[in-house]
């Protein structure tokens, strides 16, 4: 993308509404804008970062055998009077009467419709088991929404379900969620720990939140420093093996790593004194198993292979899109702007051209444009006719974690520089190289 | 996907509430549940097909130089007030009210929202020409919902704006919009008519509207067949050139080719006899040009390079994404089920295993799965323990344009069966063949 035909409004100011640093900084990239309190716009270079995150969910999500499907943002009450949860719900569920006076309601959550769209088509424990998910935008009327995207009114969600004929195979799915999550989070370069959780409005016994550690974070947690050493990397998990789930679940689970929620003094005091750690933590995504809870009332029963009518284990598993992106900002930025992960950069590298005019700049910059293009790598080629300073604060502000400066010096003796967002340090080298060199880096992500 | 893994509701009845074919087809083969009037969940395989026209529509919107975004579903009343239509645009509009008792709605179109991220950023003509799309949800509360996803009320849209300094540039910007819808649809399998049209809520004097032929289409339809002879095909369309895209603008509405809305009995009457054709048509799309109906109520000016403030030009241009599933459909099936067109198939291929458990056939099957998805190629593989019968209705009705038969007889010389569901043809040759066929049949897709 050129940058002279792309939409990047980038502000000088550091706005006044925006208290926390991902919120000023979305605001400041040009990522976001605001509609009414808690509505957002994904401006061009938003809304790149939320489909890459949307991405890297949906194929680790598959990869665990779960299956994308997508429910409306709007359901009728009728379905939510049935778990009893209409009444229960409260002011932050968004109630609309549409021209017939029929009562619908923007979906907060999907255990409900889920729920029904089983019971209409499932009939055997031969089709189980069965996890079903979708991402899609839900909207909980906050009284006070703040900090941007990260408690905004509507947001983006995935949401996924699972169907089991059992506890026990039920436990299995809660297990498959874990470790999808364990891998989700680390491609999108953060670490997420899951701690024991309370349930809240969704009930029931088992349930981990997953939480990025941040200062800014909405909840006190306690941890064993520990846990921050695991890494699942491209270990390859059969995701049919209750055996191999479990064992990760208990790797993970083992430190103590709780919210203030659950926090328990007395556990907590028995981790030795170095590892144990109290900060800050920021939620982007919870699992929950809780059995029959909605299968029960909302009658969704299958077939036993003893011919008998049981109701369906179930659970729910959420991971906060929308919300990801300031997650993400909190955890890994300075000063100077955003330092995007690889695994959710808008762009993967930026070309800064230090003399555009110069017909061997421009002509070094087109080429490795083209070049880097034909290869997946879509740059951002500020091209621009600016002095060097603010085409380098541009790039840092927007956190591209790459960036390939071209001046006539350098391309005097053939080279151009590759500089790294996170280090700040650059390197000399051949055109050629710095293209190998970012293939190299992005072949994992 | 092995069939025993996912989640494929097809009903063996006809459900009674449907009136047309595509709503029958889609409920048939388990795309879609109905959750209140007008409102759908997309079943996995609907999904898959609305995933795959949704890229279709970002990658032609990408080509034409038009840059994606996202705005939310629900927006302030007040934009709407400013271009005073919070009070023309009638019952459509679902009208909410939040915890704060301020008024929001759920956007039918974004027509205000943009023209104010545009205010808020863009100053200079040095920015222009822009023009951003998203796809998101949007509502329309129909008083009577019917047609299935044809009709609907929360639906799917591509809804793109351009911004342009003067009637020229707008104007090539509407042409670019025509020439990239041309080449949207004809991916899509579609025959879509780009035909005069009146312009309606929107305003505006230019417009042309997409029409899919098909027997149940809302509109009627006056047309050259000479029309149905142009294709665009692979042409390499420079969208820069406003000469370009005019030429084929002018190909393309040269023959006549009219709604009922905008009819002249007299120009069709000249139309030589044997070209002249009345038909029934689906709106897919719809193109508008109407300059400063947006930019003079709203404010939205820029300098241009005299130095003068003046409002913008302006156009908006919608494809119906989910709609496009039903006119697809409507287009394209046979006493049988869907055919789905190569390029929005939610499957490539199919593979029917005529005898589930037989260790040469299961393993022919299993070589064939993981070689076609190695190529990209992720096939439908009816593993289930069913009769062939049951099996090959199975697959017609779901419509993949291509199916793998592997049974004993044929493996013991070493072949499997290819069969199109367009024609019923099938064909004897090697899995390897069958491979290399279906590569070759797929890389333009």
């Amino acid at each position: 993308m050129r940058l002279t035909r792309y939409f990047l409004p980038v502000l000088k100011e550091n706005p006044s509404e925006a208290q926390i640093v991902s919120h000023r900084l979305m605001l400041r990239a040009g990522m976001i804008r605001q509609q009414a309190a808690g509505i957002y716009s994904w401006l061009p270079l938003g809304f790149r970062v939320l489909r890459r995150i949307e991405q890297i969910v949906h194929e680790e999500q598959v990869r665990a055998g779960h299956i994308p499907m997508l429910m409306p943002t709007l359901q009728p009450a009728d379905l939510w009077r049935e778990s009893g949860r209409y009444d229960d719900y409260g002011e932050e569920m968004l109630r609309i009467r549409d021209r017939h006076k029929r009562d619908l309601l923007y979906g907060p959550t999907n255990e409900e419709m889920i729920t029904d769209i089983f019971r209409a088509h499932v009939g055997s424990y031969k089709d189980l088991p069965l996890t079903l998910y979708h991402i899609q935008w839900k909207f909980r009327d906050e009284i006070r929404p703040r900090f941007g995207v990260m408690r905004g009114r509507e947001f983006l969600m995935k949401d996924g379900y699972n169907f089991d004929i059992d506890q026990d195979a039920a436990i299995h799915a809660y297990n498959r969620h874990m470790v999808s999550y364990l891998r989700t989070y680390e491609r999108m370069g953060l670490t997420a720990i899951p701690m024991r959780a309370a349930s809240g409005p969704i009930g029931g016994d088992n349930t981990h939140e997953f939480l990025v550690l941040a200062e800014t974070g909405e909840s006190e947690v306690f941890y064993d420093s520990a846990i921050l050493d695991l890494k699942l990397g491209n270990r390859v998990v059969d995701f049919d093996s209750r055996e191999e789930c479990e064992a990760i679940v208990r790797e993970w689970t083992a430190p103590y790593a709780r919210t203030d929620e659950t926090h328990d003094e007395a556990l907590f005091n028995a981790v030795p004194e170095a590892r144990r750690k109290t900060s800050r933590g920021i939620e982007v995504g919870q699992i929950f198993y809780f059995g029959t809870k909605y299968s029960d009332p909302m009658k969704a029963v299958v077939v036993n292979d003893k011919g008998e009518r049981v109701p369906v284990h179930m659970g729910s598993h959420g991971i906060g899109v929308s919300r990801l992106l300031g997650a993400i900002i909190e955890a890994s930025h300075d000063d100077r702007g955003i330092i995007w992960p690889e695994g959710v950069t808008p762009f993967p590298v930026g070309i800064v051209n230090l003399k555009q005019g110069d017909i061997a700049t421009d002509g070094a910059c087109e080429a490795l444009y083209n070049t880097l293009r034909a290869k997946g790598l879509e740059p951002l080629y500020d091209d621009r006719d600016e002095r060097a300073g603010a085409k380098f604060a541009t790039m840092d502000l927007i956190g591209l974690p790459w960036r390939i400066t071209v001046g006539p010096r350098g391309l005097a003796s053939g080279l151009v520089e590759l500089t790294s967002r996170r280090t700040g340090q650059s390197e000399e080298m051949t055109p050629e190289a710095a293209v190998s060199r970012l293939v190299q880096i992005y072949e994992n992500h």
